[in-house]
């Protein structure tokens, strides 16, 4: 089954937001076996939100919408639609009551331009949003198919897998584009280009594609065309043979996170962690607590910013502060001892590096981070040499100390 | 000027990877008056990167790729321009001495599979690219404007700011179309329209669009087609009205931060600040050290994710804890006074809730959070509830943390 994406917003096309939409659909839909032929963005303009839904149900047959629903304005695709299908808007008091009962969750009442969006072109099938006020709409007549979702991203991702993808599986019949990623950090691109080359050639029909980001580098495999178990253990296969390459640096697959992988670790050893962030300044206490459930394993942390904390608050001695500087092998095995006294913990890591964009000397320049891992059997430390910007090179440090945890293990 | 947009790579059209390029492209473009009539993404093919590119060209005379320029076997943006142009690749020594020096700054040296990214389509000028191996291309024929930019973000960023903006600039005089952004945080998008109702009859012929994200609502206005001078104007004056009837909830404009904004008022009254943070788990500490400099101001803070080290590391009695719980006033403003006194800051803040997806009970439901502000005249605590899934009521709470801490002052 083949199918137009319409992303309407004025925002959008100057670039004043983000389409992460666009991402989710193109996932969602590839991985039940339904092609985007094209993807289109307009403007807030009726006009050109009527001519580009003609053409796609022309051409295509099928159109999913984001964008448009919400209370405001400019916000038109709704009545824009309901004229281009002759279906009046006719409100729907079942659809305001849904309205009404989410704001009293949150002890409000909506407000009178909120009753818009209990207006629903007649005929359609309201797909009901839990996650915010517009729900989406399903409407099938002669022209094809037209699918509104709203824009906010985690409504549309929300009734695109609950309400959209089981209703479009029904009418697709077609083979799915699956695909499966190993993970890798802690080794560039090139290296890892050349680690990986013998295998290459063993992949086809599998395709290979390298996705860098500032956490490490994806090989993704992606299988088109294959009968579903047969793409799945070809996958299966070929993630095995290139995790047997990559050797430490792989840490996972699809959506694994690092930080999660570590508290798995951590959790099966029955081991707590507490850490002491400089540089970082709370970002690796932050990732580890993105995970529901950190709690087992991590007892909390120390953001030492100030060189006092470091003293005070993590016992370095202001000796060691004075003689070998904040960024040091000395001073970031002090903080990993001293976090792991104070959160009396099994493991305790340190980071204490240059973030710049000042602060940098010739031995210590932008980008030096030491990290220090203490346990009951001593402390370690290393220094590494990290690239980028200020932010870029604290998502690299916060990725490098959980590296490191894992392979303390 | 018109120009069109191709991005290319498997990855964005399957949804993999986000497509963050397009918004900077798009808020580049629009600021310097080029106008993108159409974007198109096309997977890692010859053949569709070919038909595309020429279309393009034919229909718009001007467009700019981004991807493909990687030293992996999918990366074959440069050869299929070669071949399109019938502009050999030739192997540019100056080229490869960058990449060379580049990798020697990390201590490496580039692998044979660097070698390709140092050839150049004959005729082409390079774009240099500081902050990665593969340069920007651009070069000018009978079939028009053919600009090639990395896909990495940042290294296409740079080029396209510091490369082609002044390039494009010396071709095209057209009106720029200008916007301006006024960032609230606390009030949802609905009574934020009301407030507004009355400014938005004054607004055109400036047009107003309403972006909410997990840090609230961006009121943006946008002037086309106006002399650059009169569109600074009316943008200045809306945005003024604007504020006028959004108050307090107005923090900013554009890009500007609340970390930033909070940190900059605490310098300016010489005040410092530490933090104590339980269910964001050093979120906060991570957005004010995210702006160079905050170390004038942030001290630090802890991380009392278990409930041990509210007692141990913030002096909270274990009693408050025992009977009133985590979540509560007491704890909250005892987190508060414990990490000023710590730090010995003049301003401690307390942030303890229920981020979820367990741990809430009828009384203290997932999205309870409670905050206190310490400061030498004594603490307030106040308790929110927050929407969402765990992950965004951890961003609600440090953004409504920042916000607290500047109407505090």
């Amino acid at each position: 089954m083949d199918i137009e994406v319409l992303t309407i917003g004025t925002e959008l096309l100057l670039g004043f937001t983000l389409d992460t939409n666009a991402q989710v659909i193109g996932q969602t839909l590839s991985a039940v076996g339904v092609r985007i032929v094209r993807r289109t963005t307009v403007d807030d303009d009726p006009r050109r939100i009527r001519e580009a839904l003609e053409r796609a149900l022309a051409q295509t047959g099928a159109v999913l919408t984001t964008g448009g629903l919400g209370p405001t304005n400019d916000d038109i695709t709704k009545s824009v639609v309901a004229d281009l299908l002759e279906c009046p808007l006719e409100f729907s008091s079942a659809v305001w009551n849904q309205i009404v009962s989410r704001f009293a969750q949150f002890g409000r009442t909506p407000s009178p331009t909120n009753r818009c969006q209990a207006e629903v072109p007649r005929g359609a099938t309201v797909l009901p949003n839990p996650r915010g006020t517009a729900p989406g709409l399903w409407m099938e007549g002669p022209p094809g198919l037209i699918i509104l979702l709203p824009g906010v991203p985690r409504e549309m991702a929300g009734l695109l897998r609950d309400e959209v993808v089981p209703r479009l599986k029904r009418r697709s019949g077609e083979t799915p584009i699956l695909s499966l990623t190993v993970r890798t950090t802690g080794i560039p691109e090139s290296r890892l280009a050349e680690r990986v080359a013998g295998v290459e050639e063993q992949l086809p029909p599998l395709t290979l594609a390298y996705l860098p980001s500032l956490l490490g580098v994806d090989l993704r495999v992606t299988a088109r065309a294959l009968p579903e178990v047969d793409a799945r253990r070809t996958l299966e296969r070929a993630a095995a043979l290139l995790e047997s390459c990559v050797g430490h640096h792989a840490y996972g697959r699809d959506q694994d996170d690092l930080a999660a992988k570590v508290l798995a670790t951590f959790a099966q050893s029955g081991r707590t962690l507490a850490v002491a962030e400089s540089c970082t300044g709370g970002g690796l206490g932050w990732r580890l607590t993105e995970i529901a459930g950190a709690s087992t394993v991590f007892l909390g942390g120390v953001v030492a910013y100030h060189n006092k904390a470091k003293s005070t608050l993590l016992d370095v001695p202001p000796s060691a502060l004075e003689t070998h500087g904040a960024v040091s092998s000395q001073v970031a095995e002090g903080m990993a001892i001293g976090v792991k006294n104070r959160f009396d913990s099994d493991v305790g890591l340190a980071i204490t590096g240059v973030a710049g964009p000042s602060g940098g000397s010739p031995d210590r320049p932008v980008g030096t981070v030491w990290f220090a891992v203490a346990n009951d059997d001593g402390v370690t430390s290393q220094v590494v040499q990290l690239a980028g910007n200020r932010h870029e090179i604290r998502i690299r440090s916060s990725q490098f100390a959980l590296h490191l945890l894992l392979d303390s293990l």
